[in-house]
């Protein structure tokens, strides 16, 4: 790919300072846990502030062809960060468009722009005074909308990104610009509280996609609840977390568990507070009796799983004893709850509190660090799965042979929705031990196909296993990518945005 | 339009008894409150039974270039039912495929066929003893697939009827068969729990369009609650309406209230109860002393909200105070609330209890007779709005000011949902009274720039002013439309399906 001649009307668009092409000011808009070697890496950067600055480089990606990956923060960490899928070509990245251009107290939500990261808008919200709260993912550093357009997840009531979005602004890859639902209208009064416009809802053709740019997203936010109360609940046994799921699953269909809640295991909560070698320092995949022992020390177990109750105080009382009631009751299960004003909280020391208040953070950044300290890095093989004992089994066992086998610790985080959970193997491994790295890679691939004959598709991918994971898809001959391709091919017929993004490649 | 050519064609894949060409046997396919004389109609009814029966279908229209509008039941009521954009074009009815084909009593859903009815999926769920609840509409009639498509709402907290489906099965215009979300692997296990696959979301795309021909789809159910509370509020005063939905909202975001009231005016009240002669016999627009007789009616006001409560107990006991505190304390308001065990619901005898327990019924096409009796019509001039006092008021003032200028009353029935409202001017009129009809589809004519320019967008529309609904989505010379017909050719460029529908044209 030859970005040359491109470069000189990049710069000429956006100048000089805003086209990056050396490779450490690029690193930082690259894949961050990048194996040693070859590897998905932008051929420049491109930081362009406006609308009008996107349209210009988007006419100049289709006269020359060259495509342009965009990302919002370049923050999508274990799926490739802002790596574009084609080594060599354009990353686009939206950090630039920063400002929040709205919040509506009365209303609850905010209007906000790609770059905006979740500590810019929680700050934004301080600063004015507001007393509104949001939902952050376990890492505040990344972009509101390009959290959103993953479909990632956070852990407040408002925790599901993607379906809390209400109205988006997208440029096309002609440089026009679209605005769903009522922002079709010239003078909407209701684009970022109504989801529809009159016609079909295009916002879902704009997640995990490359058929265009969304420039600004409305985000639904909400009053600070009169108790937050997050609750802290360990299994010590792991014959009892398929019958845990099974009990968990009416609580979250009914909402008396509002929020998201995460269920991690041993290695994983472990993460979040040592590095490996306190535990262990073999080279195999850490032991049963190693796990055991970590699921000894207080507060921790088998599986612990981290949640919260928001509400006025009598409702959270009563959905408190409820949890305890259907939870408490199965063997190995212990709850802990720690009580706050929701609507004057203190400063809070567990990160995991900070995250399920909405507040964005770093702490958990620790998980990544198990092997390698600050050198960690990880993928995730992240599968959607029912609230089901024998799914939520089936996906461990999977996950735990596979990985073991490979020599790799299994780590999972399971985001539990209303109605089903993602199940995150997180893949942790030292960046700088290649094998180790490379080891990563290959069992997830190996994992993949498995898991899809069982019937767990991912809901997100790295960029290495985008085509991969796209193939799984395999229902009546490909029929969605088929279907995918097509829509590519009518809105972006130079195929200039994002090829290969989830396996959707333009003809070209 | 010449269909006699694919007539035949179509007799010979579906049988002659599945192609109806009489006026009469056409005729509950049509649009059941047509004005007299010209209209929109079928020139000829498809009845196809199977996924193979429309693709046969599809082929014959491609050749022909006849195109084929498809409604599920045909129970539109207000917006056209089922009658085609073109009239005399073909009508395809998914009647016969009526199956309900799954219910996952664990994870509470439900896997039905576009001809499953509300109460046919309420008679399955009793017969096989399930307890699951459901949500309707205010006519159970309609079909469970094609109220959801055209973003209908019902009344128990599942009411967001789009935001509740998950999954899809859909034929395109080519006769491929596209499955949505995690549908799109060969065995899904997440397919009606996960709302996403990994890539874009394309179930958006099939609400309120003519992309493609939705054959199955996911329903969420719940469990039954403790305790079922419906409510009933009542304000005096028209001067507090505006108050009223500002202090309205907070209760609808945080949840207080989690199914989805609807606030209806004095006319549309009391066309729940009787005809409008027995209230007022003069040809011109019920006058304001009237409407006060009616709203001193006990058990009326000037507004009535209809809405219910859900869940244990006590939780249930603290939302009833916080409403009565908040709402109760608004001059003129009252409230009254009546109290059932809904694990065992006894026979409700008030239409809006059945209703809002999501129970189909017929009970209030009674609303429709207000004039003209059994040849009582209306259609819907449906508005998103903020939950706001000044856009309240402002879309009440400016469809009373046209209506009554039109001779017609303004019955207002107002959907509240979670974070928006639908406002539907329920413009009622007698099927048989032609200049009382043709006022009625002229003042809603009138209404719909005036409204757009106010800020205030159409959610739906009858087939007569979809064209004219498009048109106010003109943001950026009309860049929805241009998006979504840009879609149109690519996926059906014979432009067969659904041919106008929501002003989406194809390019012949």
């Amino acid at each position: 790919m030859d970005l040359t001649a491109a470069i000189a009307d990049m710069r000429a668009v956006l100048g000089a300072t805003n086209v990056l092409t050396e490779q450490e000011t690029m690193a930082d808009h690259g894949d961050p846990f990048a194996p040693p070697g070859e590897w998905y890496r932008p051929g420049a950067v491109l930081l362009p502030q406006s609308v009008e600055e996107i349209q210009a480089v988007l006419a100049i990606a289709n006269r020359h062809g060259t495509p342009i990956w965009t990302s919002s923060q370049g923050r999508n960490k274990g799926y490739g960060g802002g790596a574009p899928r084609l080594s060599g070509s354009f990353t686009m990245s939206l950090r630039r468009m920063n400002r929040v251009l709205q919040v509506d107290e009365d209303n609850c939500f905010a209007v906000v722009e790609p770059g905006v990261r979740f500590f810019d808008l929680y700050e934004h919200l301080r600063k004015t005074g507001s007393k509104l709260w949001m939902s952050v993912p376990d890492l505040g550093g990344g972009s509101v909308i390009g959290n959103a357009l993953e479909y990632g997840l956070g852990y407040t009531p408002l925790g599901d990104h993607f379906g809390q979005h209400c109205g988006m602004e997208v440029v096309l890859a002609n440089g026009d610009v679209l605005r769903t639902g009522m922002g079709g209208m010239s003078k909407p009064r209701a684009w970022h509280v109504y989801p529809h416009g009159c016609g079909p809802s295009l916002d879902g053709l704009f997640g995990q996609s490359n058929y265009g740019i969304v420039t600004r997203m409305g985000v639904a936010l909400m009053n600070p609840p009169e108790v937050y109360m997050p609750g802290w609940l360990t299994l010590d046994s792991e014959a009892q977390f398929g019958p845990f799921l099974d009990a968990l699953r009416p609580l979250m269909i009914d909402g008396t568990i509002s929020n998201q809640p995460m269920i991690i295991n041993a290695v994983c909560a472990a993460s979040a507070f040592w590095q490996r070698d306190h535990w262990y320092t073999g080279t195999d995949a850490i032991p049963e009796e190693v796990i055991d022992r970590i699921a000894a020390t207080p507060g921790f177990g088998r599986w612990v799983m981290r949640f919260a109750l928001y509400g006025d105080e009598p409702v959270v009382e009563h959905n408190r004893r409820k949890i305890d009631a259907a939870l408490g009751a199965i063997p190995g299960c212990s709850i802990s709850y720690e009580k706050y004003d929701g609507r004057n909280l203190p400063p809070m020391n567990n990160p995991h509190h900070v995250v399920q208040a909405g507040i964005p953070s770093m702490a958990l950044d620790q998980m990544t660090r198990w092997y390698g300290g600050e050198k960690g890095g990880h993928i995730g093989f992240s599968c959607a799965v029912p609230i089901c004992g024998p799914d939520g089994t089936a996906i461990r066992d999977l996950a735990r042979s596979h990985l073991n086998a490979a020599g790799l610790d299994y780590g999972a985080a399971i985001i539990v929705t209303r109605r089903s959970m993602i199940h995150v193997a997180l893949v942790v491994f030292d960046t700088e031990n290649e094998p180790q790295a490379r080891a990563a890679y290959k069992a997830v691939k190996e994992m993949i196909p498995v898991a899809a004959r069982e019937g767990y598709g991912e809901y997100r991918s790295h960029i290495d296993f985008m085509d991969q994971v796209a193939d799984q898809y395999d229902f009546n001959n490909h029929a969605q990518r088929r279907f995918a391709e097509t829509l590519k091919h009518a809105l972006d017929p130079r195929g200039i945005l994002s090829p290969g993004k989830q396996g959707i490649w333009p003809k070209n």
